[in-house]
């Protein structure tokens, strides 16, 4: 199983690609995708699709995941992160990929075992629980990367589930 | 000039098509893109992004505008409107075409001469500037054709503006 997390935004979009390999998660790939600041949002989000879509068939993910509004955001950050947000599930859906929604708590409580885990822990825990050689640079990657492993976790007891309400 | 004005949703997005012809204007086009409720979000943004996308294809406008995020709504409902919106302007700026925002007041005053005007008011406005037969059926598809009237209005004052400030 191979996932794609994704942790959306205007100006940042960070992205990675996590695999199920055996018994362990593997990084396949991330980073961050930046738009130019000085160009308008419509010609942002075209670049954000184009990059994301390349990545998309780079990997062939099986699923995407991403973070369910934080909702300590105000109206206008929503709104903003929103937009960038419907981007990138237009391009999964585009290629017939489904996505799945965290909450920020539960990404916390998949990689780090608390729904209140600090953001320098979250980035920790990737790092260990991918076997990276460091973390990783950015916050958004960490973050990415972050909702993908809690996919990879949540992924096989929601497929037993709807195997067992058949 | 003709413009594309666009009231985006996840379950109905009005578009309304606008062009001026000497001094008058005129409507092109106009209706509600619906998407399938039991489809997921990913899907159903796709078929709105391929919907739009064949509006703007079919009458090729040079500006796209939208209603501005209102203040008055909750986080939720701005992440989701968010979302729609995103994915409207992905589809211009995949054309080429730039897109402009108005806030709800900016758009009744530009159709009714008073930013408080109430929502009947602004389907009446609409069908008397635009010499419709009647007024459009569906509120979505009236709120586009508004903020197209109000871009067609706005447009020749801030291209004198720009022109003046060079």
């Amino acid at each position: 199983m191979i996932v794609l997390g994704i942790d959306p935004g205007l100006a940042n979009t960070g992205y990675g690609v996590v695999a199920r390999r055996g018994g362990r998660l593997v990084a396949l790939d991330g980073g961050v995708i930046e738009t130019l600041p000085e160009a308008p949002a419509e010609r942002r989000l075209a670049d954000l699709h184009a990059a994301l879509a390349a990545v998309l068939e780079q990997h062939a993910p099986g699923a995407v995941a991403l973070e369910d509004l934080y909702f300590g955001q105000n109206v206008r950050s929503a709104f903003a992160v929103g937009q960038a947000r419907g981007v990138a599930m237009l391009a999964a859906g585009q290629s017939g990929i489904g996505c799945f929604s965290y909450t920020p708590q539960q990404v916390k409580a998949a990689v780090c075992g608390s729904g209140r885990a600090p953001k320098e822990q979250v980035s920790w825990m990737v790092k260990t629980l991918l076997s990276l050689a460091e973390e990783p640079a950015r916050d958004h990657a960490s973050d990415a990367l972050a909702v993908a492993i809690c996919h990879c976790n949540h992924a096989p007891v929601a497929r037993a589930l709807a195997e067992a309400t058949r």
